[in-house]
């Protein structure tokens, strides 16, 4: 079901970029499991180097936001792209990560409410209130 | 540039929807600013009326998610739709919510990050791990 | 504000091509205007012809489906994509083949509505019942 | 395939909520079939009492527009916002209500119509003619 | 899994206009194999002729543009628009027209960084230069 | 018209970050030209940095993919994703780079055309034929 090879550990092992990859994911993470998607990066292994480290370093570094709140926002933005691998491994890193029932029952509902707004607003052209506008 | 009349606070007066509809804008944000959306939604009275019982009963309810977390939330969903009204009214209301520069900054980079995995994964095609799946 | 010119008619009388669509424009119409979207992509002949073309054997063509059934569907696409002058100019094209203000309303209300199941089925990753499946 | 648990009607029953809800779809469509989208919604109660309230009130109740032309509306956005569940159920939901294969058949070059000139208009940033504008 | 049915050969044999565009299918890609795509546009005969001669009238022509980078703005328009089944299909048009591993992975790069800058932007919503545009 | 205020030169002087990016933004183009999506993305100088980074280490610097090639591909993910500044951008920087006016109406015609063929195997829900799959 894929466009790409999804690459083993024993094929990881014969790249020493992939590699470097996958020792870092497992040990960023504190995990031996590597999904998918590095996994079907990996054919490319330049491409898998640097989105790791976009990902690192702005999911795996302390900041303003804090790491449920990050992984709820990485939801909203994929149901909204209708990324279905996203969807689901991002629930579930939010869920690892604190996200309650009731937070994501809330989440969905919000996804749902701007949804329909943001097509309510496309449809009629709603013209900005000079109030939003920052000079 | 819209594709409807803004309703005016004259015009509203005269149909008691809409006059009702305003009144509860008014008194639930505590201010007298009605932005164009409602104004815009005004010609359709029961869409009005249907559009704001909704944004009331999510936004303005205390619920699991905090006022500020729900305008990134929103925010995230609005600029993957690319409503650009949205947005800026969003950016606007999380604003007053508390959302702080260094927030805004981060909120953007994941919006950014999320985009560009949704479409990588997109791209590749790539099959969900089972461990992602919910039975 | 176009990335592209937008042509005269008196630059349109100089290529054979874009004279012959802008008069079968104006002849299937009824109309001496020709809107922008025309005037854009007449820096591309081929692509101008090609394009009417298609627009005119599907939208001026009786079929399956009513002049105004027709439109609103279009507005609906064109919301979803998110292209402002598509939704200008379809809007103006329904009214003018009968759209009433409560249609219009009403076909805001359910593109809205649509949205709003349209993400909640997507941050669920509700799977297809077979019921609905055709063999 | 579900990023949430879809709740059999053993489980609906110890629900008050969820009992309720699936009660009324059931009376409302004069059908004990419940689909999917309302198993996955039951995880959380009130959202998917807000959702089946917003369906109904707008797609079970006589207004401006039919039945029939209102789930072609529903599958129009639904194909632009890439919903697979969506637009499955709202196609034989459509059928169910009198669309015709011919119908069917122009509705689908419709769709790909509007979604050819929506990229055309974007890509060339065609700006709006002032005869389209409301004001 | 499909909304319509998948014509057969044999079936497709009953119908002229649908005999005819497989034929022509397959003498213009020197191929007896007929992908999905056209066994389920074959529904709607009038439907599937101007959906080749589209896609021939395009694809199949020289131009100002090779083969292989056709492919390759093909699958970035339908990563972007999320159709699964688009990618699959000219992923492998793209390879077999030469698109190697290398521009594969970099294609991927520039579809997500594109996302990224796109999302980055919407949420920004930063003016346009003026020596962008045209006049 | 933005949702953040855009950095002038004189204000980027003040932080050593904004300063050595715009310095490097001009330097690696050898143009004095800062358009505004710099500006903008200013306000967060790391949000600045790691964007240029990701921007110049993919489209400055030599690969498989020729430089007009690389921008071609960028319009058509920003057409798709309704990106206006990135489509008045990248169009700009392709013709920078040599596209040529057949060129660009070619590939406004592949992008519609991808555009409508995905829609409508969205609308049709077309399995995936196994020809097209990676093992």
């Amino acid at each position: 079901m894929a466009t790409t090879h999804l690459m083993t550990d024993v094929e990881a092992d014969a790249d020493p970029i992939v590699k470097a990859v996958f020792a870092d994911i497992r040990e960023t993470r504190g995990s031996d499991f590597i999904n998918n998607i590095w996994r079907a990066l990996a054919a490319d292994p330049p491409g898998l180097k640097r989105t790791w480290e976009n990902v690192k370093s702005l999911m795996a570094v302390p900041g303003a936001l804090d790491p449920k709140t990050r992984e709820m926002i990485y939801i909203a933005v994929s149901v909204a792209n209708g990324c279905s691998y996203c969807v689901h491994s991002h629930t579930a890193a939010a869920k690892a990560k604190g996200m309650s029932d009731a937070e994501h029952g809330e989440l969905m509902q919000i996804v749902a409410l701007a949804a329909s707004t943001n097509h309510l607003v496309t449809a009629l052209q709603v013209p900005v209130d000079p109030e939003f506008e920052v000079n």
